[in-house]
């Protein structure tokens, strides 16, 4: 039977092959006697499990070798934190605001640094990201911070900016929750990526942080060693006993993308062509409509998070209403929008297979043959 | 066929009830058509989870109403600095020292308050808890911090310190760990009591927090909102995305503890009976032994974490390698002591069923047998 089309913007819907073998091996992991939820963090069982995962995750996203990949805890909105009490140094950090998260991770960085806003999207209602020759970057920035997709408004950056080329020395973090392993990262051009597992890696709770190896040691006094980045680092992520169940499944997800297979291509390339296949699909239709519209400038459009409205006079309560009720009968799950926007949003993750969207078009042109 | 015996001191062993039903509902709980995994921490399926598992929990351990209850992530370590940050108010903090966790918290309560080691075990090697009478309390202590179960060293509070009766009215901070819902807590005494899951509750990165209401809105202003008592309480633990299914894992264990029956009696009740008789048989065979010997004074052996070691010239590398790998043989798992100490620790946690104890002392008896 086929399992519905999961539309969660996150946590989010993970391949039905991983959820599988995570059921078979429930009870008893490769013959230990054991569940993986119950053995020590340091014992040879998920030390090996756990050296897998960050060895595929370092293959599949071509991770140099002076990068660091920490697994953490507190996602996103605790990287906020972690992030400018690690690398600040209680300085300058200039932000570039895009939407909701990257508002958030501004407000979160004023308790530890001088925060400046570089540039925004606010004039435009985030639907555009501000080209990076207007940003206004300090000399003395410790680091520059972009939210490279917007979960919520979704935008998203399609190419990092090259800070050097606009003659800043400062390193490029990024928030990459909603949209990394659907793509690969230009690390030439970063200098910290961070993002929550629960879009397209594994379950809630896990947070992976790449760091490079320079911008380690640089922790103001009050960081926490648990989210300290050299001690997490120098602990090889078991500092403190890290979420051993979600680092496994998320080693699954990695096993399951290094085999993935698409349009000729392999692993994270094949992932990316199918995204932009699906991504095309789903905005193609949606501007094909006289009953929806995507509002988002078509060169910041996110590939992982379509957010979608009814049309002027269409967008009333009864008829929102009736679309998702519609959509759930037809196996089309979670697609409400985000409560600070409204409407309807597709999140359309890597897990998420092209006949999801596909079944997604079919009724979004039945739906608007009916209403529209 | 019979599970082996997994005697680790954490991630531990859980119910094989509780991991046969993660199993059965991994691709489709409850006929949503997605797991837990997949759902949004804000729809209704998993909001559902979160509240039943927060009630069976206050239900379970008889927290008053003016207590909260959060889910959060980080485990002990974590709360080592988010205890401080949210309750010292940068003043004096008191700690009682009784083995390795407790000297981490200590430590780590050092960046953001003024810490004083109100009384110390070390003198005893961390065999005896000092008696609370003895404890060198401030007047002016924003709190008192106790570890009330020692996992490395095997000490255990039987009663919580009466703080009023010592004249101190601070608050009590308990970190109770690993031997939370093992037994009741005397609620009349404690400020905060905060754990990690893994051990008597779910998979690691789950961390529980006890507060006393009028404990939150201290939080210093480098807390980070996501470590911020008051804010995730305000939330209802949805501040930043939980780690949601952990707190599914540990709801089926409540209801499992709910259901729990021995002895007649039902819930912590039981499961505390349990416990005792566990630790009452295996101390008993240490204390018989020739060959074996447990070093913590009787009355504060932890009825969770019991460290023992070859006696005297038998205490070789050899010998403690021949008992570790015997016990593997009998499907006795994970009884390598912790690093710092070595020797054995047999672990048994809630989830570990008399016959556990039962095989092992059987197994101490023949190990002597043959080579005492």
């Amino acid at each position: 039977m086929q399992r519905p089309f999961n539309f969660s913007a996150g946590p989010a819907a993970l391949p039905e092959e991983v959820l599988s073998q995570v059921a078979a091996e429930m009870l008893n992991w490769h013959g230990s006697g054991m569940s993986v939820m119950e053995m020590s963090h340091r014992g040879p069982e998920f030390t090996s499990i756990c050296e897998t995962a960050e060895q595929d995750l370092r293959d599949l996203l071509q991770v140099p070798a002076n990068f660091r990949i920490l697994f953490m805890q507190g996602g996103g909105l605790a990287e906020n934190a972690i992030v400018p009490m690690n690398l600040s140094s209680g300085g300058a950090v200039d932000m570039v605001v895009t939407g909701s998260w990257s508002t958030k991770s501004a407000d979160e960085a004023k308790r530890y640094a001088d925060v400046a806003i570089a540039a925004s999207g606010d004039s435009s209602k985030f639907t555009r990201i501000p080209d990076p020759s207007t940003w206004a970057l300090r000399k003395n920035a410790a680091y520059v911070h972009v939210c490279s997709n917007e979960t919520i408004d979704g935008v998203e950056f399609h190419a990092l900016p090259d800070l050097k080329a606009l003659g800043c020395d400062a390193p490029l973090v990024i928030d990459c929750s909603s949209h990394q392993l659907s793509r690969g990262i230009d690390w030439a051009k970063v200098g910290l990526a961070f993002g929550g597992a629960q879009k397209n890696i594994g379950p809630a709770g896990l947070t992976l942080v790449f760091v490079r190896d320079d911008l380690l040691g640089r922790a103001l006094p009050v960081c926490p060693s648990a989210f300290n980045y050299k001690t997490v680092a120098a602990a090889q992520s078991m500092y403190n006993t890290p979420p051993t169940f979600s680092i496994y499944v998320a080693g699954l997800v990695f096993q399951w993308l290094k085999q993935f297979n698409y349009a000729g291509k392999t692993g994270v390339a094949a992932i990316e062509q199918r995204n932009i296949d699906k991504a095309n699909l789903l905005y193609g239709a949606l501007d094909q409509s006289n009953l929806f519209e995507n509002r988002v400038a078509a060169d910041c459009r996110s590939r992982m998070n379509i957010p979608f409205y009814l049309r002027g006079d269409y967008n009333t309560p009864e008829l929102n209403a009736a679309f998702l009720t519609g959509a759930k009968a037809r196996n089309l799950l979670q697609l409400k929008g985000h409560k600070s926007v409204g409407g309807m949003r597709a999140s359309i993750y890597n897990a998420m297979p092209l006949e999801g969207v596909q079944a997604l078009v079919a009724y979004l042109k039945d739906f608007e043959a009916q209403h529209g």
